[in-house]
């Protein structure tokens, strides 16, 4: 086993009427900036509880944070940060507003002139306002982990930054909030989670049993709860059961000391950032195409897959590929998510303009072992035009 | 979904060449009390790989902590941090030096008159001297969670406690220096991290997918590499796999929001307290004898261990549990670990003693559900006499 590090220091607080729990995780002299996006706090009654449970702070809000947040959006509740003096920030929704809460925090007390040298890796944070998290959306996995994905509205950049400054201090993870989200967003959930898996699943054998199987137990529970939560998002036990699987498909655990890929994920942040996609159907586009292009790159570990997650155990090598492709497109589209560009009116001009920006901003090769060239990009793309 | 909280901050350095980092982990103006048990760390080269990366800072060493960690040894060492103000602990080795730097760590820090309190329960700990680990010898978990357990020589009892203050700093996991364990201490922690699992995973089903996928996960895990590693310490993979799985089988990360039996222990701690029987063969003594008398009360989740962990699908349900039962029994023998009394020399009169200690101690049902009476040990115990 290659050498790792393993740190998550995130306490994660789950269940029902868990909120009131809130002002014992914050001390009543701290001021309180809660983050959210649109309304669906006030639907849901989550705002209501969080702000009864902190009736004795000081607490001001910003809202209005979009999904793909936006750097524009951050740096102005960064101003309210630094002009009220907050000392924690409480975000309350899903990846985007936790997302934007750690870049927030990190660009509150950034001296340099530009914050967005974080996102772009020319500087490293120095410091951040402390987060706490209410999850109402699994997906991301954000509320565990210390990564940040932001966008820039102006040149149409989508960046990542991690850092351990990051991670959250603890996390209320409440499904029944969930209950009352779209489907469209409970789909999207689903296919973003098993996403994160697959991107640090299905690459090449490196003899991590243990690594590969919980990998495996996130799929098969996604498998069979994803439906269950789509069909009816007031389940509390399969939304529970997502919920939680969500959460750990990216805190670290089935990372440690497996090769990992996220070339689905570069890729995808390109639709989305010229077709405004969302983010958890970019993946479902992205991922077919590229495990064709890939197949015999990825040989071993999606037959071991399509073994362990859908029973596939007959035919030659290159059917069982085929099928275990087949059922993970099978898998998306069942929950309504389209994994053909022409589905989301895409058109072969738009797959040029893709590899161009690989090409223009110097990504010569990515991925696990740096396979992905924008050539291929073209390919993976190619396939999946419709 | 019941409701729960996870927390587990401690950071986990795992592989080879890692220990020249234990510098920058402790700040040179504090001072070290190195705590470790016999001479393997000697033999193994971590004692003097440690002692080099500390070569600046204040270093003292208490050796000597035994198997089942005493009370007795353990405040010998409360004296040498309180005279030398020790800043951390350095905890080398397995779960016996983990724990008793734990219990070390809250004693020298308490200000009642008997530490000894902290263990019956009667008192909590206020604070902790903070510890970290090199962990080299995969069993206990110890090195990931917040638990310890300790023997008061004089009264031959085995208490334990968990406090948030206990969670390492940091613990290094490193399967090279583990190659030169015997046989039979690496059995004993194939069997330790087994029940450990065990105890939070075969009990009632609560539909708990992901929680019982990973429970399964660990058990093929170390049905798998157990044998490798009991047939071959050097094979380092395989030590690998096997260090991993050990540590989270007892980090929480399996015990969310399910059922947890833990008597499997009870009774396995009194017989390690009366026999001195290593404690990991305790527990291979007792959970055939445990099975077999609550088979009703666990049908469940037996049927559903044996079909995913030893693929028993065929026979009646009675027959599946039998099988179940029977290739538990069979993989604990395989590794050298004999499940009956008298393999022990323990005879009859020893099993009334045993129910004997749990009535006058007022442990009238213990248990996931309350069910392990003090007659059921007499049963349980019979079943396993030879």
């Amino acid at each position: 086993m290659d050498n790792f590090d393993f740190y998550n220091p995130v306490k994660i607080i789950f269940g029902k009427d868990q909120l009131k729990r809130l002002r014992d995780l914050i001390p009543t002299n701290q001021k309180v900036l809660i983050l959210y996006g649109g309304g669906s706090i006030h639907k849901n009654g989550v705002y209501k509880q969080a702000v009864a449970a902190l009736k004795n702070h000081e607490v001001y809000e910003f809202s209005g944070i979009e999904p793909n947040p936006r750097y524009e959006t951050a740096m102005k509740a960064v101003e309210i940060v630094r002009e009220k003096k907050i000392d924690m920030l409480l975000a309350i929704g899903g990846g985007s507003v936790i997302d934007a809460a750690k870049f927030i925090a990190v660009a509150a007390l950034y001296e340099g002139t530009d914050p967005w040298d974080i996102l772009t890796g020319a500087t490293k944070p120095a410091g951040s306002v402390p987060i706490g998290v209410i999850l109402t959306l699994p997906a991301t996995g954000s509320e565990m982990n210390s990564g940040s994905v932001i966008t820039k509205e102006s040149t149409h950049e989508k960046l990542a930054f991690m850092s351990p400054l990051s991670f959250p201090k603890f996390s209320f993870l409440l499904p029944e909030a969930a209950a009352t989200l779209p489907k469209k967003q409970i789909a999207n959930g689903v296919v973003d989670a098993f996403v994160h898996v697959i991107e640090q699943y299905v690459n090449y054998p490196v003899n991590t049993p243990l690594q590969d199987r919980f990998a495996e137990s996130i799929l098969q529970t996604l498998v069979e709860e994803g439906p269950k939560v789509y069909a009816n998002p007031a389940d509390y036990d399969a939304m529970s059961n997502l919920m939680l699987s969500a959460t750990i498909a990216l805190n670290g655990l089935i990372g440690m000391a497996v090769p990992q890929d996220w070339s689905i994920h570069g890729i995808g942040h390109e639709l989305t950032a010229l077709h405004e996609i969302d983010h958890a159907r970019t993946l479902a586009i992205v991922l077919p195409g590229l495990w064709k292009i890939f197949r015999k790159e990825k040989k071993e570990k999606i037959l071991q897959y399509g073994k362990r997650v859908w029973q596939i155990t007959e035919g030659s090598e290159e059917e069982r590929v085929d099928e275990a492709i087949a059922r993970t497109v099978e898998f998306f589209e069942s929950l309504g998510v389209k994994t053909k560009l022409k589905d989301y009116n895409v058109q072969e001009d738009s797959i040029e303009k893709i590899a161009v920006r690989f090409e223009e901003r110097g990504w010569k090769a990515f991925g696990d072992r740096r396979l992905v060239t924008p050539q291929k990009v073209r390919e993976i793309l190619m396939l999946q035009l419709g």
